[in-house]
């Protein structure tokens, strides 16, 4: 009862910061004079959110620290899964890859025999590509050209051998870099004529975010719950025409495999949506961060760019495209090198010169993260020393996380209250949660929105940290959560019952 | 002469392609009905420039291949002095650092007898602080906090002792990422009341393209060639009261040690810039990357923050401030590690409350570039194994920037035509070149601008490649070219000799 207390101050404490907060951003506080203020500040920036790495992430950092200074809590540890951080969830590195960016960050392990040979070609390759052979040096701004040229083979390897342009390649700084890069090239005009980019909800929030920042207007089509998050082409056209009263739609963002939503477009919806591009005469930007990452029966990945090219001239020598890779998700997971890469699809070659001046700017891309980038790209080969090992850790990794998924699904559907679509790919479940109508007006009460009252008490009670589904957009009325799939096996069997008994606990309290 | 024809012709081109850009950029010709073309994207990146990576470099890469392919030219290889990339020219990294990142990439490694004990010591510290122990991990988006810690005691102990809160510390992707940030902060408004920024000319042109790209208002104060590429407080005062009449003016940025000047600012100057900030009400940004790249005798790098707080508490209390440092420069010039940070004095709390939010939409720096920068705030002590090594390796690189900043000047200033100022610091030198009257003229014929046309002959006859001073900015009527002193001394001496030389052949070719 005491705990149940402390928590509720807890909340009103937290409630109180969030309005202040919202409130101080709306009045525009003085403060002595000083020249950056909330109310003297980009006001752009202000209208950024980013709920995965929102206020529920910073108390559970705080709740961390208090853990670390022996306050009791009714749990030991905080389980993070408000994020796709494979490597702090406990996933190993594969071995092949640190391997060759140990001897490339200190070369002299080049004639240290307890690498095998193929580890030690592709250190050399990629420091012969850096100036004085090193990974110390800035490279071209478009990323390092013998690292492209392996992309481009991957990409054309990935996609049945349609042909791939090195020069229609991009390195970034992780996906997120190279999105925010195009959509800068895109969002200009005013009032009416301000450019308006489609996105899905749910979405991930770097879209929402990065569009508050350029002061792009977001359009929201809405996928479809009941047809497991299934993308619906009246439903693009139902969004983009209410739109076009109020701004000049020019972009359509499309996030396969999901996130938060986990879903596998169908071929099928893919050319659609494609059809539907060139229709409306949109410039598409596929994210394909977890191209690796599906697990249904069934359920494939198919690139935006494979797809494009098998509709035939009339398609791929027109619609305008932009495809996003990254090196932090898949199976290596390897986030901390914020490693990437984009494709570009008939891009005007003017803009291509604007494009390669805008990048040069920031010099380049982290070159580590360029090098990890070509390994992942360019995988041991079965007739090299290192293949069989990073198959089996490949493998085991895929494997272990369609497991996760398939429980995840399961263990959710199982409990009153909590209904889950089928994990079909990336790395997140975004199932959806019923709240008593009492538990609705006590976060009312407290100034939170109901997902968020909802995962503050779970965070505060049992140290699990998910994400509001209303930090990712959900249809009016409804009320969700992302969690992420990848704490390890048994942890995350703990998780989801922790979960199940939470929820059955917080429906009977509000009942 | 034949060679000399090829030349001019390549030369037209150039200009020609220049023309029509601009041309294109103005009229905005439109592209088979395009979504994305030169006329409809966004006109602030039209309008971004960066020199360093322009046109110049993008010829000297052409060159560079057209060599690889077998054309015959005057030269054998292009030495490309545009740019400060010391391990690009030759430069090898510090042992101690990349024996840590190696053993941070592969932790196996850590077994390894042959690495000394404090290089595993630094290693297992920065492992333990990334979650799961790897590198992989996304880092919290402000940085790793024990790196945030060490950072904080290296400012303190190169500031004799002035406090330094970790909490005040921002980690960054090489400090061109953190610059960009504070910038987005401070620009808002429109019209008149639009966000002005002084920047110094000549300037690193990160600051003009950053300005275009968000659309602020440039404000110009001019260095005093005459002294120095001294800053003088007048110029300050004068170039704020023209630009009041038509903007916001908020920020006055600083360089020290100068890019591409090379100045070191004396205490004076300094204590005057923060009292002309406090007067001004201006928010203070002072870009410190060469703080360890001073040569010149008498010269001493003072910190902004250091000489803010011997000022006392009516400056330190309100005077508010970033300060920006990088892994790129000084000794290690680890450009590829895209490492870097940055120090706010005075930021309204609810600024950084903002400020948190709009950089954990990124993410994370790169965390291999963290802990760079770890290593770069905390080398090896006096007591350790690697601490000779690291010395050896630290000083050597330092006397030899040295002794090239002198022979530079020395060599520049017996060329009739060249005037050169001492490079007291960082790692160029932008020395004043006299122009023929007809070299003026057949630069205009050709469409480009003088300088720019000089630098293009000299790239072409000799394979050396400068920035045209154009590039960085320089007073109505004079001309200049920015050159790095990073070439092996060797080199460097045959760099030197031949621009002597050009520059002889070129004025007789025009007088």
């Amino acid at each position: 009862m005491k705990s149940m207390y402390k928590i509720t101050l807890q909340l009103q404490r937290c409630a109180r910061d969030i309005t202040n907060m919202s409130q101080q951003a709306v009045n525009g506080i003085s403060h002595r004079g000083r020249v950056l203020t909330l109310d003297s500040m980009n006001p752009n920036v202000k209208r950024v959110e980013y709920a995965v790495r929102g206020p529920i992430v910073q108390r559970a950092v705080q709740i961390e620290k208090e853990l670390k200074e022996g306050v009791k809590k009714p749990f030991t540890e905080v389980i993070k899964a408000n994020i796709g951080d494979a490597h702090a969830m406990g996933q190993k590195p594969i071995t092949f890859f640190r391997q060759v960016l140990a001897l490339c960050s200190y070369p002299a392990l080049l004639e240290d025999s307890k690498f095998p040979e193929d580890v030690k070609k592709r250190a050399q390759r990629i420091l012969e590509a850096c100036g004085g052979h090193s990974i110390g040096a800035y490279s071209t701004s478009q990323g390092i050209e013998c690292i492209r040229q392996d992309v481009a083979r991957y990409i054309e390897k990935r996609d049945g051998g349609i042909p791939s342009n090195p020069d229609n390649i991009y390195l970034s700084t992780g996906a997120s870099d190279a999105i925010v890069t195009i959509l800068k090239l895109l969002v200009c005009g005013e009032g009416r004529d301000r450019t308006g980019v489609m996105i899905s909800i749910p979405q991930y929030p770097l879209y929402s975010a990065a569009l508050a920042d350029l002061g792009a207007v977001q359009i929201n089509y809405y996928l479809d719950e009941d047809n497991c998050w299934s993308l619906n082409i009246a439903e693009l056209r139902r969004a983009l025409n209410a739109a076009r009263e109020h701004c000049n739609p020019r972009v359509l963002c499309i996030i396969n495999p999901g996130n938060p939503t986990g879903q596998v477009q169908s071929r099928q919806c893919i050319e659609d949506v494609i059809r539907f591009a060139k229709e409306e005469h949109l410039f598409l930007m596929a994210d394909e961060v977890y191209q690796d990452n599906v697990y249904a029966e069934g359920c494939q990945f198919h690139s935006f760019k494979k797809v494009l090219f098998e509709m035939g001239p009339e398609y791929s020598n027109t619609v305008e495209m932009a495809s996003f890779h990254s090196t932090s998700k898949c199976y290596m997971g390897e986030c901390g090198f914020r490693g990437g890469y984009m494709e570009v699809i008939n891009l005007d070659p003017e803009v291509k010169a604007q494009l390669i001046k805008l990048v040069s700017v920031r010099l380049c891309p982290p070159v580590p993260g360029q090098a990890l980038l070509d390994l992942v790209v360019n995988p041991p080969q079965p007739d090299e020393p290192s293949y069989a090992t990073f198959m089996t850790e490949r493998t085991a990794v895929l494997s272990t996380l369609a497991e996760k998924a398939r429980l995840t699904e399961q263990i959710f559907n199982t409990v009153p209250g909590i209904t889950c679509n089928p994990v079909q790919g990336a790395m997140y479940t975004f199932p959806c949660i019923t709240l008593p109508q009492k538990a609705i007006d006590k976060a009312k009460e407290l100034g939170l929105v109901p997902d968020m009252f909802y995962c503050m008490r779970l965070l505060e009670e049992d140290g699990i940290c998910l994400v509001p589904g209303s930090g990712f957009g959900q249809r009016e009325g409804t009320y969700h959560f992302r969690m992420t799939i990848l704490p390890p096996t048994d942890k995350l069997k703990v998780v989801l019952q922790k979960i199940r008994e939470f929820h059955l606990r917080f429906t009977q309290e509000f009942s």
